[in-house]
């Protein structure tokens, strides 16, 4: 058991450290502060097309894709998943820090899925802009009318009519599809309600401006529309597109989806260790620096425990991502299946109540815009309820770990105590 | 020990429930979706006033009132704390109930303070408008710059100048101050920092549009603004007002602001607890209403357990509300101190936690404005701040705790064993 | 609504108090000491005899009695629950005191159920007796080899052949059979398998020492047998006795089961708050007297907080089982059914934590028997579990919080925002 | 970043299983209950003695040395803490494997200080046997009159008189002290009340018998007096050893204690993660295996989640644990310093939680000696105290998480809005 990181992985860290002290956070604050000033914040500020392009000519860009294809292709930098984790988490400190290295998420997610299940065709028209930073794109799964944690639930429809596959349907909570640049989204939806129930699903990219289909609104999550990109409530109207736009095949929605998330769930909830490590320092800079009734905030009632229990908190959930990173790794999603609904159980939230911490110490102010504590509060909430509600990855947890025992046999009965 | 409401509490409840269900509930959704789609929110739409006149007219309005003040004067229903606490709980369900009731903070705290401590003329300029609900009014006590649990690290002043008090200073968090109707402040300060922590602060009355006081911004609470009444941040520069404005004399602020708060918790308190069984009824509504893998949405993993701690943690915190609302009406402030802590420590983390269920209930859509929940929820933890954060509160029930007992004695020490 | 205790229940505890503080406390130490010391402890010393006799006289004796049976009869003080219930917090602070008042269980809930179920004959053979303090008694249904937290596991059976009663089965904790002075049992068993799952089971009253009865062997709890009752495991082995010992018919141990539950939860959940009172007193005690780093105990980490959390579940605890007692006065045991679990649910929990900060508060100390802790951990621990386990309480709750929505239909649900 | 097992850390952790399986398993039951039914358990009956021939023959013995030590002497295994890691846990799911393999606290620290601090006179007389597993040991440092977690509250005193030092004080919780095999204590006391705080005390070998030496009696913890060994509560009245006795040389037992802990807490916690892996293993065979209400247990109410909890919990402390041992080998005590205290304060209380679920899985009987959970679970308790209480350790990793900080430089502060 060896806990150091890799040579790549660390040299990237620092790397990507540099950047961010260097370049983003000097200008995050002004870039926060002229985006809510404006009438329409639903822009690219030039900055961020500044900044994206300094980190991609240092190669400090498109850290997450798949390492095969990375090294098949020269896009990225050859990192496994294990290795990408350190660096997700320095990215999740900062809110505008993933999109201006290409590591923002659906992004991620659209991308692995172009490189895992895309046709040439599909790579080159949505792949290669998308690697480039030139295009976003937005991932079009739950629906408001039914649970989606339950994938048999989904409503919306994917159906062959000759040469085009028509999508109905309404979605929403589509990250991303607010975003001037966003091009394209992949929409899943039923194709075959008698298939087997891991058939009936298909993916299927669908053109941004292609007629029928319609942002209806963008939705506020707690009262914030995380502009420029945004989650929106789209609806499909019998929108039509080749069935070239199908991915991988008719049916194959299921599979592909599966192995979409394990990586995604990393990323995620690496970034949600940034921002809990971030939310700490800015919780703890507060408590040292203010003072009430004769001392400074940490060392009142039980705030030192609690940050004692944060740092705790925080530490355990990195392992355990790491970890999870290593199985995926070296194991594949599916020797990792319990540890990645475990991550997503338990990482959201622990940075909710890290994030938690820092807002009560900065009293009053932690609930407003002055700090970034109380979007990233809103952002770890939401995520204890996005890509599956914690409910359900510990009811994969349990189906997992009750496995391999039989029921109705009481083998340590009370036999025991009659020998 | 009787656990039956009063008779006139039962009869006033009863009025009000019927209200709300006749006249509030059918318009609620159509006016904050009203609101919300104004360039403008920052008005009170004429439905608002329609309610307050019937309201008013069928005698249910000033309910908050001080018992002997309301037999005196007429105004109001003459209950005790006890008495109005169940009526509290109904109002908190709805954001704007309490508005039309005439029984919004800060107006009921300020009108408090007008009533016991308000000069004639005070009365006839400021309370007699309020209770009529003509104005409104807010309360400016916390400070951006300094740990305000604290009072006695308050920098603003209010300092005497011939015949003339000058204000000078910044406030935040001045709920009300957005409000169309608001007319006037209170305003705290310090006047004289050589005098007994307890006789250092004054309160005064300046009226909105008095040169040199400026509404600097409105706050976001997680995105929210709370219009039209919101929560301001305000500048007193040189701020000049007569000094019969001071209410009931200089260097009496602390002494005024101790007796303003005890019913002002049981009202938040027991508001908050309105609004936690509303979120229930919600989130058990949804979850009853939605299935997923087969089953409703209430019957999956732990959530039938859930659900019954947030009915005994509702229960529990009502309890003890009504118990502090009794200990408040029969031993007054002083003898009901540890409990008004309790309440404070106890009810907004309880309500946030009974409304996250219900969030968690209702998947994204509980992030959204579809839904009061997200609204409820900021609301909720923004009063795990609001008049003092809950670590205060733990530590003055732990200060009286601990008052009894004597440091170094351990009398159930050892000796027992070596006897 | 009046939280003053009535004035036969302030009277009555003001005399409680004063006997327990004038006989039981000087004694209490001595008597556990000697107990612990004897080679055989399963003894009832001299003290614990004079005491009661004391008790006795000064008519401090059988307060748990019905209210009405009290009055009609002239035995105890004619309380209702709600007037008894800080008389049992009282006893529950000291581990004889319940015995001293002859209030302890099971005793008090089998002397209910002859009071409201036995015939004339049974009442004055066991329940004179048993209000005399003369004899004790135990209750025989919980079975070693099922889930008896589901009655209709229940294997042992009670069947009639001619004028007796054959009773077959196994039980365990049986609390109070190791009494030397416990003359009888009511055990409970099946009767009729095919009946309604509500008249199957039969109440029958075993004496001691009919053949066949066996006390298999008293079980530790957490390595303590708290002796002298302790908890038995004790076999039916083809026991017989005169059908004339049914309690009150065939058939109807399910109902008198129901009845005879929610009295006693009130005591038990009462004891411990009393216990829980005393813990806490401990703690604050020896967290005063003991010095580290510098400071009293008390003022380390996190620990005002702790005790102020302490002091609210304390205070909430209670308040919930005072309005159970007065709705199980009022509106009878249907009527409070749902807080009868909710109490069961909460108190147990609460108590084995304050006690556990008392614990932590004496260090290694208070895992011994120096102090009254790890006996009062335990005692809480194991009723988390005595009487139905946290979990089925919770599923009552949860239950009847659900019974009056109805599945499938989400009246909250999306309509809202389309309208 | 490999989580994979060293090859030496596999191998021996499958040959440990395979013999916990085929020698342990089978005779574990029957010996405690042996062991139970003697008038006299403080001794070693036959079996141990035999199970540890064994195990020496096979090599699995003193698993625990230091690994530099290991490599020299030819003792042991040559392992690094994060190879012996997975070997405490496997031994800590058994009571009596960490004694058949020779690596039983507290002779395992004891070991650890002579190997590290010990003349070779004290390591052939000592050392020697205790490797050979032919006599046992004890530690004192804890007093029952002070709160020990504060070293500078030590009261007892070892002195230089001549060629002697002169030990004076009582001391308990000096586990081991009972076993029948105890030939020496290793004593902690001050020597030189004057000296800098880390030059004050001294670490000196008192052989039991030593005149003045007594044990006063055994301590229970929770009623249980964990025999043959137990913890003991010992006087030192005028207890003469020659100086040779002194370790390291007097004034240094500070500097001895600390390097004693790394390995110490390691091992602790590792055996604590077995002990709550075999608890829910438990308390799923039993959940499984009985039915209430129509279902298994594990399926009602929130047992799946609970039970998903615990998986992560486990996994989240092992990761830890795994983490602080790779640290410690690899930048040493002081670089693990915060780690050494985040497993103690979280381990322990982890362990306690799952076993606590295990026990509400088995009903009543989980209360019992029928199952090893009652004695598990107070085992766990007692480590939230021993070595520290949990609250302390919490403070130790505030204390290095605040380290980085100024006070009073509130640099996140307001200028951020006001930029």
């Amino acid at each position: 058991m060896d806990f150091t990181p890799s040579a790549i992985s660390s040299e990237y860290r620092s790397k990507v450290a540099d950047f961010i002290a260097k370049e983003i956070e000097p200008v995050e604050a002004d870039y926060l502060r002229t985006l809510r000033s404006l009438d329409d914040p639903w822009v690219v500020l030039p900055v961020i097309e500044e900044l994206k392009a300094k980190a991609r000519e240092q190669g400090l860009w498109n850290f997450f894709l798949p390492k095969a294809f990375s090294e098949a292709s020269g896009h990225g930098a050859g990192m496994s998943n294990v290795d990408y984790a350190p660096l997700a988490e320095l990215m999740g400190r900062h809110f505008i820090a993933p999109e201006v290295f290409n590591c923002n998420a659906p992004d991620t997610g659209n991308a692995e899925v172009l490189v895992h299940y895309g046709s040439e065709a599909q790579q080159r028209q949505w792949l290669e802009p998308l690697l480039a930073g030139e295009i976003r794109s937005a991932f079009c799964m739950t629906e408001p009318e039914v649970a989606s944690s339950d994938a048999t639930n989904m409503a919306a429809t994917a159906v062959l009519d000759g040469d085009e596959v028509v999508v109905n349907g309404r979605k929403w909570f589509s990250t991303g599809v607010g975003h001037p640049n966003c091009e394209f989204v992949i929409f899943m939806g039923l194709t075959d309600p008698e298939a087997h129930r891991h058939a009936r699903h298909s993916m299927v990219i669908v053109p941004i401006g292609t007629p029928g289909f319609t942002v209806e609104r963008m939705l506020p999550v707690f009262g914030f529309h995380d502009e420029p990109f945004g989650h929106g409530e789209v609806t499909f109207d019998n929108v039509r597109v080749p069935k070239e736009n199908v991915i991988a095949g008719l049916g194959r929605g299921f599979e592909i989806a599966q192995g979409r998330l394990g990586p995604g769930r990393i990323h995620h909830c690496m970034r949600l260790i940034g921002l809990a490590e971030r939310a700490l320092e800015l919780g703890i800079e507060r408590g040292m620096g203010r003072s009430a009734f004769g001392k400074p905030l940490v060392n009142l009632g039980g705030n030192r425990e609690r940050i004692a229990r944060a740092r705790i908190a925080i530490n355990q959930a990195r392992l355990l991502v790491h970890h999870t990173a290593w199985l995926l790794d070296t194991h594949g999603a599916f020797g990792a299946l319990s540890e990645l609904s475990q991550i997503k159980a338990v990482v959201p939230a622990m940075a909710e109540s890290v994030i938690d911490l820092a807002i009560q110490l900065h009293g009053a102010g932690g609930l407003t815009d002055d700090f970034p504590l109380a979007g990233a509060f809103t952002g770890a909430r939401s995520l204890r309820l996005v890509d599956g509600p914690d409910e359900v990855h510990l009811g994969v947890v349990a189906r997992i770990e009750l496995a391999p025992y039989k029921q109705g046999a009481d083998h340590n009965g009370h036999h025991e105590r009659q020998a």
